[in-house]
């Protein structure tokens, strides 16, 4: 009945080749899937089997059912939302992680599990140059969540308990407490300062600039006016590239502002955040060493497939603190001794997953020189998309780009380019989303995954830039 | 750079060979790890390489960095917490889902993964006997968290919502909302409770019976005596299988009680909930049909490695208000037509990976019959410990063992059963862990592994009642 590990092996040298012919595939399949609404569960049996049925069914199925109902995120024609590259050796980290099966909610459920994420937690913060008091050398340490949201809302809630002495998790969240975004920031902040309790209508968006950068000046007249009428100042997120245009915001003028109201910093470069392992684009991070947290996501442009979220805090006694309940049937000597982290004091699940190995893979396999040239191919091919766009009279781009994104448009308005976008993406050569920038429909032209090369952008273009019919 | 598929097959066959042989050598290796704290750390460079390593170099580590630092949730002899079962076809799946590397976030963008999610959470729905409301046929419907402390907090923000008309989304969690759950309830509830900005002062934990289930007649008196406060009763979260002794609260009076007041009943069956594949175990979710949301958790006993929470609502248009946000970049024709499922709107983070692939493997694999046979399997053999504890004249049972746990003592007291406890771990041939039961020191023993046969529970026992030195 269960696999033996004979059984597993064949079946697992099936499975792999199936990712490799996937791999290979990547670029014949339309981008985004054609399916209707309901037209892979219509293939699927209304009731599941009695007895078991052979691998060989169900990886014909995968082929036949799945498949086509797939957007294809690897593809080299994906340039839609923000890319999530998985890459070979993340994908063979992530299988040693689920046949080795652990939990590692406490060191002692699996001491490797949690020394070999602080460790890689640390590599990363040598990386992307982070300051001292985020490696677990220092006052702080990193930690890897499932998403950047998660990481926003276990920062809204250090903020909220820092901010009330502890009581809110006492007491329940007092009211008036307030936290601070710039119009651009993510809704995954507005969705935490919902579940936290603080309520939206305590969440102030702060005027952006014409890069559509936080402007200082505005948070701090904003935090002024809250604190005249009582109110607490609570928590600021500031974004190191945001999802509408990678604009950054000026964290160091914007934490001069929290350090003088006392307001905790989170600094979210969730897309952006990778570049940092390039000496020359580092300058993103000026001023995260003033921050309370930080995180990026290796899951997005770090070939490291999701979920994998690097979360910072400066004080890591304050996170334990607030996150901690030590249940008798948990308890451990390890534990008491405190000689060890327990990572589920710095998360909202109990349970955690041994995702560390998937980035150990991916950065011995690369080496950081090697992340470091994917990192400026992708930048590279967005300078070019972007050329290709300014030398068109009937295109514009929308923002800056200093990343692998390209926010841009014709100039004949809105309906213009929602036809594009609709045309382009209809054609099954590529994929791109769009946003709204400066009251504007803006297409959207993210890079991409790691196969995408000149041939594919030029196609993109190519496409975008076809005459209308 | 990035391994062609080529190399990707081959270093995919030497890790599928990994991992045959990890399960090929799972009984060989000290259950619980021996290493120290810091020692994994020590054995890996500070920091991180400039040019890229071999395949080979990761895995030689895998084996003599990484592996001595693993607690072996997998082996036979792993008795501690509750299992955390994976399988062949579920390690198959996880790995066909890291090779696609899809985003499940918006059912555009990858129909597939949202199909088949909702089917397999029809399919779980039918195997256990949960009532159509929990079904997408009718009211409510499934979807996969990470764990079941994430829906709990879940269905603690939607009864928030719920019992104050959307308003703590709004203005902030207003003061007086209380939870119920009972003595032995888990801790995530009270993290819940916290981090949703009611506050651990409002929890109330209701008194069990003499089988430590939650007294529906005690319950009913807290929650009059709140209402006379002025307090407004929000949540019960009731347990079937408590992690100290798999007691189970009588859900279906405990549910009278919740409609009398309006609260909203959360069921969590974490553990137990797999259970109910067997008819003759069905009675355990007796009830269930009165609750507002459920959970189970396949990445314990239904051999699906973590992660893998199945959590059902009844009124799937309010969890889904409750946790909505669109902007602008996440806006689509699919979304507005409001025929599909966007299953972000069902859970805390934004992104989600395809894990309905590997619950389609393992249901497909084994067929439901073979699942029961799994679950009887374990409980088989909780008896067959039971009895060898029931037959020993100076150890006792503390508790019913209704699943695969049996919690019992040496009636020499609290000491006496630590230093059993100590001794057994400290012997490498199985790990156990405990709890507290009426006040009294209790080993916990649970089944366990796919791989545990009556010899390793016969040898644990063995362990466990040799005489003292």
């Amino acid at each position: 009945m269960h696999m033996t590990p004979d059984e597993f092996r064949h079946a697992g040298y099936r499975m792999v080749d199936w990712v490799a012919s996937y791999m290979e595939r990547l670029d014949e399949f339309p981008v985004l899937s054609t399916v209707q609404p309901g037209e892979v569960r219509a293939k699927l049996p209304p009731s599941p089997p009695e007895d078991g049925e052979p691998f060989e069914a169900v990886l014909a199925d995968l082929e036949e059912v799945v498949l086509p109902g797939i957007t294809h995120w690897q593809s080299p024609n994906f340039f839609a939302f923000f890319p999530a590259n998985a890459s070979g050796p993340a994908i063979l980290g992530e299988l040693a992680s689920a046949g080795l099966g652990v939990q590692g909610m406490l060191w002692a459920t699996s001491p490797a599990a949690t020394e070999l994420e602080t460790h890689m937690m640390d590599w990363l913060a040598e990386m992307t140059g982070l300051p001292e008091r985020f490696r677990s050398t220092g006052s702080g340490g990193g930690v890897i969540q499932d998403s950047a949201s998660s990481a926003t809302l276990i920062a809204v809630v250090a903020a909220r308990e820092r901010a009330t002495d502890g009581h809110s998790n006492r007491t329940g969240a007092r009211a008036g407490l307030v936290a601070y975004t710039s119009t651009q920031g993510h809704s995954s902040v507005e969705k935490a300062v919902r579940i936290a309790g603080l309520g939206s209508d305590h969440l102030r968006l702060v005027p952006v600039d014409e890069g559509h950068a936080m402007r200082p000046d505005a948070l701090e007249a904003r935090i002024r006016a809250d604190r005249e009428r009582g109110d607490v100042p609570t928590i600021v997120v500031a974004t190191v590239g945001t999802t509408s245009s990678t604009a950054i915001d000026p964290i160091g003028q914007i934490a001069d502002v929290c350090r003088h109201h006392g307001v905790w910093l989170h600094v979210d470069a969730a897309y952006a955040g990778t570049a940092a392992v390039c000496p020359e684009m580092r300058w993103i991070l000026d001023g995260v060493d003033q921050a309370d947290s930080y995180c990026f996501n290796p899951h997005k442009w770090m070939l490291t497939n999701f979920d994998c979220d690097a979360f910072y805090v400066a004080d890591r006694a304050h996170l334990a603190q607030t996150l901690s309940i030590l249940p008798e049937y948990l308890r451990n000597q390890a534990t008491e001794s405190g000689a060890v982290i327990d990572y589920r004091d710095w998360q909202i699940p109990l349970g955690r997953r041994f995702r560390a190995l998937k980035l150990w893979f991916v950065i011995r396999h690369y080496g950081v020189e090697g992340i470091r040239a994917h990192v400026r191919r992708h930048i590279a091919l967005a300078d070019r998309f972007a050329a290709h766009v300014e030398a068109h009279p009937d295109f514009e781009l929308a923002a800056p780009h200093p990343f692998g994104l390209v926010c841009f448009r014709h100039v004949g308005g809105d309906d213009v380019n929602r036809q594009i976008l609709e045309r382009v993406n209809a054609s099954g050569l590529a994929y791109l989303t769009h946003t709204v920038l400066d009251d504007r429909y803006t297409l959207r032209l993210a890079i991409g995954s790691p196969a995408t090369t000149e041939r594919h952008v030029d196609q993109a273009w190519e496409l975008v830039s076809a005459p209308r019919r």
